[in-house]
């Protein structure tokens, strides 16, 4: 059965609509509403839900595939698979360079505006989920 | 007298050099390494140490002017001024759209590999040194 993702886009965003698309999905994937062996939805029916054209949900579910999150189907649809750990050679680089995009992020948040307090409940509410 | 910007980017990702620059400039104003008053390196003198067209930095540096960080000078150099915080009825969007990507980085750190606990550690670490 095919699953509803759930997830929205903001055409008005400068990122690209299919990477809206990916990093939500990917969220959804992560912590796992989105489970091995579950359906989406076709390319088809969640551009017309997004309102994107099709190639763009197409490039998502590509890119999707390519990091091992889902399987590409006929008909365009496409199925959750339970994704391989990746290698931990990976990880060391990778890890300086998420902990310096996480600070720009915050840096953004408080050049935007936002209360430090309240950055930091929601930094800890994710730490916290990440420990259960 | 100039101030070391001290960054650094990586050609080789995928986000364009005046973005990364951008960005890791933006984390040291708003952290007030870099301080209202003080100069930053002429465009080309930092295009020189980061290895990049001097349009890039320029690219920039427009764009940290526009965010009301520092203010362009005569012969490409640039000093940091005291930014006027942003007006609080654009936040509530802001906040939203920031939380969701907060939450989409780290879906992205833990799809790369990275222990739950490492990333909760970094996220605890960062709220911290908000709230001092």
């Amino acid at each position: 059965m095919e699953e509803p993702v759930n997830i929205s886009i903001d055409l008005k965003l400068a990122t690209p609509a299919y990477r809206q698309i990916v990093d939500a999905m990917r969220v959804r994937l992560v912590e796992e509403d989105l489970k091995p062996g579950q359906m989406l939805p076709t390319v088809r029916r969640l551009a017309m839900e997004l309102s994107v054209h099709f190639n763009t949900v197409a490039q998502a579910y590509r890119e999707l595939a390519e990091e091992g999150w889902i399987e590409l189907k006929h008909g365009r649809g496409a199925m959750v698979i339970a994704r391989r750990a990746p290698r931990p050679a990976e990880n060391a680089e990778n890890s300086k360079i998420f902990s310096e995009r996480l600070r720009e992020l915050v840096a953004q948040m408080r050049a935007s505006g936002m209360d430090a307090l309240h950055i930091a409940m929601e930094l800890r509410s994710l730490a916290q989920a990440l420990e259960r």
